[in-house]
């Protein structure tokens, strides 16, 4: 519980200075024409850093442990680093997946897990087999998988509070799940704590950006949060040993991602910001037939709403869907 | 070699296109007024991380030496993070002395070696002991490395290229010294070898940040630069078990930090950049007697200089602290 108290203090105390000392304005297309501080995603990522930095003292974890704290803290750090350097000076969309690729890495290399599918009870009575061993392939899929999670939040935004909004269901998820596996699992919990270590200093830096970030933005969180916010997902779950689990957490996102699928790959002609048509009189949003994305495809079927509303109705979303991830990994998905 | 070719390369082809994408710019007091990019260090770091990332698969090294290689990168990651960070925002001094402090914690904590302080041989003659057992002063000490490595490269500047020339200086120097050591002890060269697989890579990526940054400046290196060259040497002579001989290796700079005593802890005002007097007719720096660092020193010992030139007397001055360095530590202080 201190682990949770300490970011949030560290937190409100840094936010408020931090607020009015970065330099980056956005110039934000409103009616009011406010502007509003960019890249505000450091300062939970610094704070989530120090934080972690410093609780290695108390963890009192081994060799082997202590290696995959580092590699993650590496991963998430050059990856926040990197997030930032694109916040400022503006990477070409190759590179937002070459480097994650390489920040991934000393993920994997610390990786000591098995390499092995484990197929669930369902699926093993029918094949009559237990494990799949996939070795290498395993690997490619957790590069993949840091890739998919840093990426597939950032491009599912576009209103205030959305990005943050879903990183905190996501991480109040995965702490769940490692509560549920804690309980019924006797001893070798060691992985599910391990990745707890990660997600509760990460909600709680996360819930102060929140309280700044929802609707009225005062600041904007760059890629600079979503790139943490990615790759901390990825460093729980890979290291907490659900590396396939974790992507049921991300339902709304593989949607949004399937949806994009044919602007990104250019079928279809991309714009730079594929948002909602805003109505300056009724102040409402409306879905936009030529974005492909799961927020306009969201307000055709709701019909023109505030931005709050359709905020909270896609993050309402994101809690159904986080409910039925683990309904169905616990019943249909058991494996023990 | 290839160790040493890769990261030159990458340089070189990255260096180019970042020049003109970097949006940071800084406006130089020039007679023309030049407009030169700032904060370039970015580019070596990244590539120097990069290179460090991947090469972890060519070194193998076993759980404790990964450890320790994760650390060091979670160290310079991190103290490089923050120098963009500070290049960008600007942070406030107290945040400079800290945040190196936090930086070097991954470092203090993989950190495997003794805590003996062995005393070189004329000094155990004198006083019949070899080892002086220091536990946790020798930690604490570290630290103070980390700080003192990360600003004194940053204080020491002003003038173009001297902060990468000194830094590459520094950097052949441990180099050589880890050369040296190969070569007079048989076995138990690991820690030697480790630390020259972070100096290498180093030198390489500054090598290719100084053909633009000598003089005339192509472009700026920002604090970016200053805390990721300080944070590699301090894990390079951390790591390399030879944290106290480095700190011959920063003679001038121990001499610009003595100098700068003065002004730094406020006895004497101390004027944001401390700068020599440059004469628009002659194009000659002239060195100030209320600026109390080493640059000034310098340049009223040898009356007005071209700024070139000044810079090569420095780093010629850093040279010839460096081979009497090296005599010294295998002479006077031998300890084997």
């Amino acid at each position: 519980m201190t682990l949770n108290f300490i970011p949030m203090n560290l937190n409100a105390g840094l936010k408020g200075a931090d607020i009015n000392k970065c330099e980056d304005i956005h110039n934000l297309k409103d009616p009011n024409r406010k502007e509003v501080a960019e890249a505000l995603g450091i300062v939970p990522a610094t704070v989530f850093l120090i934080v972690s930095i410093i609780f290695q003292i108390f963890l009192q974890l081994d060799h082997e442990q202590q290696l995959q704290y580092n590699a993650s803290l590496l991963s998430i750090c050059f990856m926040t680093f990197l997030g930032f350097t694109d916040d400022v000076v503006e990477l070409r969309w190759r590179y937002k997946l070459i480097l994650p690729l390489i920040a991934s890495f000393p993920l994997l290399f610390a990786y000591e897990g098995s390499t092995n599918l484990i197929l669930p009870n369902f699926l093993s009575k029918i094949f009559n087999i237990k494990l799949i061993e996939l070795g290498i392939i395993y690997k490619f899929y957790m590069s993949l998988l840091a890739i998919f999670c840093t990426n597939s939040i950032n491009i599912y935004a576009g209103i205030n509070g959305l990005e943050v909004g879903q990183s905190l269901i996501i991480s109040l998820t995965i702490i769940l799940y490692n509560l549920i596996e804690i309980i019924l699992r006797d001893g070798n919990v060691e992985e599910n704590l391990f990745s707890m270590s990660i997600m509760i200093p990460f909600f709680a830096c996360s819930l102060g950006l929140f309280i700044h970030n929802k609707y009225p933005s005062k600041c904007f969180i760059g890629d600079t949060y979503c790139y943490f916010a990615g790759m901390s997902f990825a460093c729980s779950g890979i290291h907490g040993h659900f590396s396939k689990t974790i992507l049921l957490f991300f339902i709304p996102q593989i949607l949004n991602f399937v949806f994009s699928i044919p602007q990104l790959i250019g079928i279809i002609p991309c714009p730079r910001h594929r948002l909602p048509k805003y109505d300056h009189k009724t102040r409402l949003l409306t879905g936009q037939k030529e974005h492909w994305n799961l927020l306009n495809v969201a307000l055709r079927i709701t019909g023109p709403m505030r931005e709050q509303d359709i905020c909270n109705v896609l993050i309402g979303f994101q809690i159904f869907c986080s409910a039925f991830a683990i309904l169905v990994r616990f019943t249909l998905l058991r494996v023990i």
